[in-house]
């Protein structure tokens, strides 16, 4: 860790909250410009929601992981600290199941189970969409012409009136519970706009191929970045620290951690929306600011890792992928090493089913269950991993969800004003105020630069 | 206070958090049955979102302060302890504002501003609603027939399809400010028909006559009631102590605050939704009561008060009701005493416009601003008031917000089932837990009875 061999200073030029991709961008930003920078994160680790661990010997993530062609800011930090990018694996068939129907088919879901009538809707969907998330400004999609009336109603509600076919309804609830970990129905339509837009279109965010965000993997992990960051950067970084209250006042923001103050010129705040919401703050946040962070609502995610001794679904013509509405299998990916040495499946438990289903069956239910669906999917091969790990961001003290908030209907509209306003000396960071990939690395990485950058310019 | 002449005991039978009417009812009802209670408050004073204060010499309500004869639990705590009641005064015109149209008259608000078309259209959706809210269960409207569809739509979607009068809409927009502090956009429609339904329906809590949740007041303030059963009980009452963790094991449930420890066989909350939410418990609470709190959202509300030396309205044949859809006068009511020696005025701002734009203004903002809308509605008269005064519930440390909490689409249909539900020895009261009167004062009391009855049950 940088930050060692220069003096401590009384009071430091900047304090960032929080050493997730949004802080670690922040702080590295603010250093690299010679300022002071003091570092807390709550947790006894650097990364956030992406989190490191082991299964059969091999480093994964047990939170975000992927890279797209288009994430620039990921891949140029990733750049930077030589982590070496690999392709997904997408060779070969992927098993889809929507309404009790299963395919195995290479390409996009739609040609395997819709018939002509049925991709016509759903292309027309699609380009309704994009058109209506041409009128969203991204630095502002509350100034948006019909702003108000789209966050009026649910992403369902939506879908409703305007996909007639039951399949394209069933598939844009499975997009949304693997993009959003949240339903149709608790989704405002301009967020989800918003949102989809900010990473390029629906098309992008679902696609593992060239050109989506699910483009890239990195060998070790991608949160390699993340501790690589903190060691590179000439900033303090304090471990174990939660902040509790800020404070500022005519000489300076106060920060209070483990019982201790830290000053501060300004402060950066780089922690979900929720958490951001239990530090008191003094003088309190203006109530709008105080609204938003109280409304915004993070997924409900239970990300899992599968090992096999190899990736023998590859073998038989499977890209790994599962794709389905029906428990517990909404999303599963091949995540094998590039050497192709280990077999490797990720997916997740999302949405509602995982806080009320799956969270309380713990990690030892949880894997019966999934190796029970990919034996059903994946034959008999797939009743003896080497190993089972899964992570329940549900319950993660200092994420309380994953992948990011949402936001219901009524929210952005009226209080996405408040996203970005500094407040006193207080910015603001986290994937949540992006204006590209909210709710990705990018978007985080995105958010710190921006952060640290209105403080540069003061 | 009562409860310092027995011996305190090393663990209590129960505690109570939260001295607001469901902690106040919750820890009279079980030391009424010879349990030893503790009740813990984290502000000053009870009574929570009831709060007391003067005007012009006279005590008044800041927060909650009117009765409707259905409300049966705070009739008779009322009556218990001797408060006087006494009836709204409703003699006269209302003043109502729709759509830039103002009348004054008699009676039912769409017999002025509405054409025979509009009031058939309005008929029609009421009746809707209630065939509708019959559909619910109050005790579990997850359980309704079409909850799920219910649940994935706004209420501001549902008017949009079944009210085809602009003026059904605006209205409905303006009642549901009134009655949620939030906007038709925001609330789930199961939601809003579980909410209306336990009231007894829009017709029971719009009215401020005869029949109507807002037919009496108390002289001297409701306030009276809370402070009077935290005398009376036999329950050891600590103020200024807010809790911030709770944990429990076989041994007992321990609950903390002002760094020091209680022990307890059973524990009651009975705090708002996003306040619970901050208290760390261990185990951590099941995802999907962590989830249900992260979810509910507290409405938004500064409730002012203008005193006046008399009622002046009233010679002006006036009720001195003010309904408009113009900021900033939503709701209007004659609250002067029973006496009627001098004239008091009180509202609310409400909604979005309470943080947005009226929270910034401070209180002399605010003044000058009502000063001028009951000038504009009143006449000159209204220009020199004795007083003003008002309370942002939005700002408020341990309510963050009022009158209640709101779910937004989603909510109730995965997560209302952890409502209630114990966890270990925890249990959960609150005005949002009741099933009649939810959101009211007579709903907290029902909430902290039935907890109570929970323990007293075991």
């Amino acid at each position: 860790m940088g930050g060692t061999d220069h003096e401590t200073p009384k009071s430091w030029d900047a304090i960032v909250v929080g050493a997730g991709f949004a802080g670690l961008a922040a702080a590295e930003t603010l250093s690299a410009a010679g300022r002071s920078v003091l570092l807390l994160e709550a947790r006894e680790r650097v990364g956030g929601r992406v989190k490191p661990a082991t299964i059969a010997g091999r480093a994964i993530d047990l939170g975000g992981m992927w890279m797209g062609p288009t994430q620039t800011r990921l891949k140029k930090r990733a750049e930077n600290f030589q982590l070496q990018a690999y392709p997904q694996y997408i060779r070969g068939k992927t098993i889809t199941h929507l309404l009790g129907r299963t395919a195995k088919a290479e390409g996009d879901i739609e040609y395997a189970l819709f018939n002509i009538a049925e991709r016509l809707d759903l292309a027309r969907v699609a380009r309704k969409i994009e058109r209506l998330a041409k009128t969203l400004p991204l630095d502002a999609p509350w100034q948006a012409r019909d702003a108000h009336a789209l966050d009026a109603i649910t992403l369902e509600s939506w879908l409703q009136k305007n996909a007639y076919a039951e399949k394209t309804r069933a598939l844009m609830r499975e997009i949304t519970k693997s993009l959003f970990c949240a339903d149709t129905s608790q989704l405002s339509m301009l967020f989800f706009l918003f949102y989809t837009k900010s990473g390029g279109g629906l098309d992008v965010m679902t696609s593992m191929g060239p050109g989506g965000a699910q483009n890239f993997l990195f060998d070790g992990g991608v949160h390699q970045l993340a501790i690589k960051m903190s060691e590179a950067m000439d900033a303090k970084l304090l471990l174990n620290a939660p902040v509790t209250a800020i404070r500022y006042e005519e000489t300076g923001v106060y920060v209070e951690a483990r019982s201790s103050e830290w000053r501060a010129k300004q402060v950066i705040l780089a922690v979900p929306p929720p958490l951001a919401a239990k530090i008191r703050f003094s003088p309190a946040l203006p109530s709008i600011k105080a609204g938003l962070f109280r409304r915004q609502v993070m997924g409900s995610v239970i990300k899992f890792w599968v090992a096999y001794p190899e990736p023998f679904w590859r073998e038989d013509g499977l890209d790994g992928m599962i794709f389905s509405d029906s428990e517990p299998a909404s999303a599963i990916f091949d995540a094998s090493p590039p050497d192709g040495a280990l077999g490797l499946l990720s997916g997740f438990f999302d949405s509602s089913p995982a806080t009320n289903l799956w969270s309380p069956k713990g990690q030892d239910g949880r894997r019966q269950a999934m190796i029970k669906t990919l034996t059903r999917f994946f034959g008999d091969k797939a009743q003896e991993p080497l190993d089972y790990l899964d992570n329940d961001w549900t319950r993660e003290l200092w994420s309380e969800g994953g992948y990011s908030a949402y936001m219901p209907p009524g929210v952005l509209s009226h209080y996405g004003a408040a996203l970005r306003e500094p407040v006193g000396p207080i910015h603001w960071a986290g994937t949540e105020t992006a204006t590209e990939w909210t709710g990705y690395i990018d978007g985080a990485l995105q958010s710190g630069d921006r952060a640290a950058e209105e403080i540069l310019a003061l």
